[in-house]
This record gives C-alpha cells, sequence and structure tokens, in this order.
C-alpha cells in the first residue's frame, strides 16, 4: 500500500504467478473488505476480475493479478512505493475470510505485519421501482459510527418517512426515548452505496409533530464580552416555546412583560445530519462535526434542501435528528427550538464521485460550510471548500473564481455554541446560472 | 477632573467666592473648548448660566461656580476624586482664551499641569427650515479628522447632494482628483451637533454616475487555505467591469470563456461613512474603522439604510466616500466594485443620547456591526453592541433579549480584507415589532 496503511492510491501490477485448478470458485466482482488492523476494522475495497483460476483487480487501489484453486485464494497486491499485500484466504458461504501479509510503503521498517481479514459482496441496488418506506425508530444514536447496525436497507430513489426525538430525547409524545446529546434517527444502509461516491440526501418534508419546544435563555460564550457577560450570569436555564402548528409561528410559553405578545415564523430544520465516518478513526459523537457532516446546526437545513456526504463506508449509513422548530444564526442561546420532528428524505448515489467535504444546495443557492474551531478557520475553510467546488464543477479558473465570490458571495455565521464555529458560504444559483459552464439539472 | 484626562464624569459642586464688579460681558450659554494638552488639542464643553457677575455651570462634567469681572472670567470646577480646574479666562471678540491650573484626580502625584485653552460659542442650528444643499467637492481626505476644516454648515433636517469618487481617486470622468486609499467627500460640519449627541445619516439617494467599476481577481488572505494560495498565487491584479445603468447590472469587461455571460445585479453602496474622531487620539485613516464608523465596507450601506454615529466633536463632521456598485459579503477581493457615486444624504441630530457605538438601521432590519481584528471578537462585539440596543431602546432584560437572538439573530460576514473583520449582527424589525417595549416611530 502507497501512503501508509489510511492512503488509497492507486499503484503499479505485479504478477505472482500461481497453479491454476479444478472446481473454481467464483469470486468476480466487488467485495467490502474488513482488515482488522490491530483491533481496529479498517474498511478497504476489492474489485476482482476473474478469467477460469486467474484473476485480476485491485485491492484499495493496489494493482494483483492471482489465482483461484477450488475455494483457495491467493493474489499479490502492489503499489509504487514499495508496499504489498500477499493476499491468502478462502471462500465459504459467500464470504472471503483470510490473512495478508502488509508491507506499508511508509513504514517498511516496521513491517510486514500479518493481518486477518473478512470480505463480502458489496450490496448492490435491487433495480426495484423507487418506493417510499415507512420507517418507526425503536432505538436511537449518539454516534455517527460505521459500527452500529443498520435499521433499514433502502435503495438510491427510495424515499423515507420517519421521526426523530428532540436534542433532549423526548419524542412528539413527550415520553423519553434516548439520553439527551442529539439522538439521531437511523442508521439507513443505502444499497451500493461504497466509500468514492457522495450520497445524496433531498429533503422533501421536514414537519413539526407536537406542540412545544424547548430552548434556553442564554447566550453561547463567543457572544459575550465581558459586560454582557456580567449581565449573562447565571443565565442559560430551560425555557419552553408553544408551536402553534395551524399558524406556523413560535410563541414563549411563560414571556416577561417585555416578551408580551413576541413571535416568530417557525422554519423546521434539522440539526444534524450525517453519514458514518471511516471506523479507522473513532466514532464522532452526536454533537460533532466533520466531513461525515453530523452537528451542523444550519437554519436552511429544511424543506428543499439537498445534502452531499462522501461517503466512507459501504451503504454510507445515514442518520438525522435534533430537530430545531426554527434557530436563529448562531445558535446563540446554546440550544434552538428543539422539538420532534416528522421528516421524509429521499436518497441517492452519484457513483464514483466525491468533493471530500459535504455540500449543500438550498432552492436558491449551493452553499460550502466550513466547521473549525474559530470563525476566521471556518470563513477560510468554507471559503476553499467553495472554491474547489466552483473549479471542479463550474469550470472556472481562481481569477474567475474570485470575481464570483466579490460580487455574489453570501457568507452568513450557522452555528457557534460547540467546539466547532460554522460559517456557510451561499453563492445564488440566479448568478451561477449566467455562467456558460454551469451543470445543467 | 475624574478619572484621568480623558474621562467625562459627572463631578460635585464648588464654590469659588470672588469680587463682582459693572461692565460685566454676557457668557452664558454653550462654549467649544478646544484645550492644548501637551501639544494635543483637546475638545470638551462649557456651559455656563449666568446672574449678574456670577457664573455657574459644568465643564466637561466638572461642577463650577465663579465670576465674570468686565471681561475677565474666573472659575474653579471640581469632580469627586480631587481633581479640578482652575481657571483664568478672557473674553474678546467672542471668543474665550486663557488658561487653567488642572489637578487630574487620576495622576494628582503628576499635576497641577498648566494648560491653555480658547473657547468658541458652539453652532446653533438656526432654525430654517430643512433645505437642500448642493455642494461640488473639491479636495478629498482621506483621515476622519477632526483638523480638517469643514466644506459645509449643514442644520439637521438639511440634505446634501453631492458625489464621491471611488477608492483609487477617480472621478466620475475617469479624472484623477486625489491620491488612492478611500479619499472621503466631506467633512460636513452639522450645526448644533456635540459630543454626548447622535448624529443620524440617512442615506436618501445613491446612484452609479459612471459606466465603469474596478475590482481585483485575488482572494483576501483570510480567505485563503494552503491549497487555495498556491492557486491564488500572483493573483490580486486590477480587474475592470462595465456598469450598465439603465438596465442596472455589472458585466466583467473582458471575461474569460468561463465568465462569459455572467452579470451581476448592481447594489450601490457606500464602502465608507464616518464622523471625525475625537482629536485626542490620532486620525484614523479612511481605510480604519471604529465607533467612528469609517471604512466598514458593508454592502447594505445603500438607499434607506440610517446610520447612527457617536458625535466625538462639535458638530460631528460627516464624511463619505468609497462607493461602491456592488459588492459580495466579505469583500473577499480585497475592494468591491469600486466607483464613483451620485450620493443625497439627510442629517439629523438625536441631542443628548449617545449609543458608544455605530448602529445601523436598514428598511427591514436594525444591525449591530462588529469590526475587529477577528471574526470572533467582531462576532462577540455585534452581540454585545446589539444586546446593549435591545437592552436600551427595548426595555428587554438579558434573558428576553436571549430569546431574541436565538430565535431572530441573521448574523452575516461584512468585510474581511482590512485589520478589522466585519461581522454584522441583524434583528428583523418585523420580530420587534411585536414587542410592547418596541420604540414608537
Amino acid at each position: 500500500m502507497r501512503g501508509g496503511i489510511w492512503g488509497m492510491a492507486a499503484a503499479l501490477a505485479c504478477t505472482a504467478p500461481m497453479t491454476a485448478q479444478a472446481q473454481t470458485a467464483q469470486v468476480a466482482g466487488r467485495w467490502i473488505v474488513t482488515v482488522d488492523y490491530f483491533g481496529t476494522p479498517t474498511i478497504w475495497t476489492l474489485d476482482i476480475k476473474q478469467d477460469g483460476d486467474r484473476i485480476s483487480g485491485d485491492l484499495t487501489g493496489d494493482i494483483f493479478t492471482g489465482t483461484v484453486k477450488g475455494s483457495e485464494i491467493r493474489f499479490l497486491a502492489k503499489d509504487t512505493v514499495g508496499g504489498s499485500e500477499d493476499v491468502t484466504a478462502r471462500l465459504a458461504n459467500g464470504r472471503i475470510a483470510g490473512e495478508m501479509i502488509l508491507i506499508d510503503g511508509a513504514e517498511q521498517a516496521r513491517t510486514p505485519h500479518r493481518l486477518g481479514f473478512t470480505a463480502e459482496r458489496a450490496p448492490q441496488p435491487s433495480g426495484a421501482a423507487p418506493r417510499r418506506h415507512e420507517f418507526v425508530p425503536e432505538r436511537f444514536y449518539r454516534q455517527f459510527s460505521a459500527l452500529n447496525p443498520p435499521v433499514l436497507h433502502v435503495n438510491p430513489g427510495d424515499t423515507i418517512h420517519t421521526t426523530t426525538i428532540d436534542a433532549a430525547g423526548i419524542d412528539a409524545q413527550g415520553v423519553r426515548r434516548a439520553a439527551p446529546g442529539n439522538p439521531q434517527t437511523g442508521p439507513f444502509y443505502i444499497d451500493g452505496a461504497m466509500p468514492g461516491d457522495t450520497l445524496v440526501v433531498r429533503i422533501r418534508r421536514l414537519r413539526l409533530n407536537r406542540d412545544t419546544a424547548i430552548s434556553t435563555n442564554g447566550m453561547t460564550e463567543r457572544g459575550q464580552d465581558a459586560r454582557t457577560a456580567v449581565q449573562m450570569a447565571g443565565l442559560g436555564k430551560t425555557v419552553t416555546w408553544r408551536l402553534d402548528r395551524d399558524k406556523g409561528i413560535a410563541t414563549p410559553a411563560a414571556p416577561g412583560d417585555a416578551l408580551k405578545g413576541y413571535w416568530v415564523p417557525v422554519r423546521p430544520m434539522l440539526g444534524g445530519i450525517g453519514v458514518a465516518a471511516d471506523p479507522g478513526s473513532a466514532a464522532p459523537g452526536s454533537g460533532d462535526v466533520g466531513r461525515f457532516g453530523g452537528n451542523m446546526d444550519f437554519n436552511e437545513m429544511g424543506e428543499g434542501t439537498t445534502v452531499y456526504f462522501p461517503v466512507a463506508v459501504p451503504g454510507a449509513l445515514l442518520y438525522f435528528g435534533d430537530g430545531h422548530a426554527l434557530q436563529g444564526d448562531g445558535e446563540t442561546t446554546g440550544d434552538a427550538l428543539e422539538t420532534s420532528m416528522d421528516v421524509e428524505v429521499e436518497v441517492d448515489l452519484v457513483r464514483g464521485k466525491r468533493a471530500g467535504q459535504v455540500r449543500i444546495e438550498t432552492p436558491t443557492h449551493i452553499v460550502a460550510i466550513g466547521l473549525d474551531g474559530s470563525l476566521d478557520a471556518s470563513f477560510r475553510s468554507a471559503s476553499s471548500s467553495m472554491f474547489a467546488w466552483l473549479a471542479g464543477d463550474y469550470g472556472l479558473a481562481p481569477a474567475d473564481i474570485a470575481q464570483v465570490f466579490g460580487t455574489a458571495a453570501e457568507y452568513r455565521v450557522s452555528a457557534v455554541p460547540g467546539r466547532a464555529a460554522g460559517i456557510v458560504l451561499k453563492i445564488p444559483k440566479a448568478r451561477l446560472a449566467t455562467l456558460p459552464g454551469a451543470p445543467k439539472p
């Protein structure tokens, strides 16, 4: 393997001649390989072409040839920098199990390693007509983990209709269903989704399903100067809001005199939406953010918005939750108007194309999100993510991108209460539509 | 004086008995005092009440009584912490000149100082009906300085119709009129404006007056990650835009293939608008920002917007310039679409009330602006400024303010190319209108 165990680069071919034999097992196709890397399950892909007892293909980018002898599989895969996997395995009950002698090109002095692995055929979409799944969640997860069992398999093109509970773990009936901390509905396994693909999630419907939301009366520390901090001391307590679903408005349940009459139109959104992170890294919690998405708390994550996620594990494993009836920019109170939701999403797949970043599309804008430790770092991150988007999908040169940013950029603070300070960069689709290189819908 | 020479606090009365005499000069009223503080002109106010040869009043917050003997004026002003000004002066030709023995309460060991001063009667609004001034600028300033001579005296309620040149110093005819660096039109002296007041500037009309704008093809450093920086290397060169004033759109004058057809609706704004800073501090440059306003580069500073400035010097001394035909949030190219403008502003005065911060009101929002060294610091600053606004003008308690922020805050990045990184916090007026304590228009 090139560039260390976590690298996933292309490599050169190498032939490892072996003896052929009869009763040859059929192993052609795509396999999902789980390598036990010193106790950490690491996901690789294995693509095999077969001609009788001879096989070829690539193992996570490393090219191989080899043989199948009965159910015995042997091949030697090599990269360009001295790394290799010498594989011995066996097919049984549709599953491959075996071991590899791994030489890591980046740390040859400490290798070879002898690693066990298993492989299963990558689930394929059934090819059936798109369908709508009614899903009633029974348990909820607080990590965007690859190790939680999928609750449902769906095909690209399918729609999932389900519900989420609030950030505190309370459902539409006011019943506790999970410990607090943004418990998520899911994970949903999208058949055929593989690392290297992009998962597309269209939020078709997002509706309130109860009449209350909870929030706090405090202020995120990032919003307080010394004088404000003194005045805010001791606040941060829970407050209740009434949700009027007919009128589509929210009002404080017990306002003081100064807030009597205050009302706000609701604007439901999902605070959290994400896919499983690569299990090679520790699973992020449901309050965390990253290239898997997560607790982005962006108040335009509502009906009509589409989110694009880089797929890190087979099936992608989609989670969502932490519904907000309404949230001001910045989520300055630390909590938005937290409530349960009725959710319908349509999933889709772009195969073999992955942006490396979460991308968001609202009815009017394309949106890059920066989620880093400071607003300045996130400004840089959102700008650079959009830079890559416009370069890759619109054919713009750096000087062109500067012109688009300079005339059409809309930067908003998304949420700042957590470890990450979010900035989104929005570019109006109407402006991009004037470009000759704009992707056709 | 209490709290050091720069403090401006209230103080206790003290009587300095003196002998009265005939031929008493009339000195009652408000005077603007310029104290020569070791070479730095420092502006104080002097309010005098007169009863025959006896006077009383306050000198920048320090209460005094004293006498007028012919044209000779004597009084002793005292504060509460041991500071005092023992004043001896003479009225001649409507002007007071004299000296004071100053004991600074905060640094008694280094005082008394003997300081010269002069005083002139504060200009009063004429009481005439509001009028519209046609003003043709001849020279332009690059500092928000109290020391530049006013180009025009106007009354509160008056309208000024004039023009600005672009950030590079070029006028509507393409003629160089000033060195580059946001040269400003003005300063306009608003009669009656005094420290402690708020200057109100309503942008009534803001129109393009030529067919080109200039910008650059670079990216502000705050927007570049390492990868973007490599791709942006060598950019930052001037580009020209065509302004179609009939259609109200801007297009690149010489677009590459990828930008052919790109157009943007213009949205004229003033990059710079501010009042003179207190001359006790160094005069800020026309690229700087602060409580005097300045180069805020906020793209909603256009027609229909009102700006409220704390007045620091008599007459306020209003400057504006650096017109942008259009600017994306962040002013990421370092320059917006820089052009000359036709400008009409109405000025007004709120006497005896000063927020301490610039406040902005658009047709739909009230807006607090944070202009500090990082986006995080500016987020804090904008939040705290709005906090004070809602507490002071809407009667909201801290917990109430948290609710308004949490449900209605809109945070945008305004401009980041300079030393300051701007964040604005916008609150929709429609939400505030529901509050019982909302100020009546």
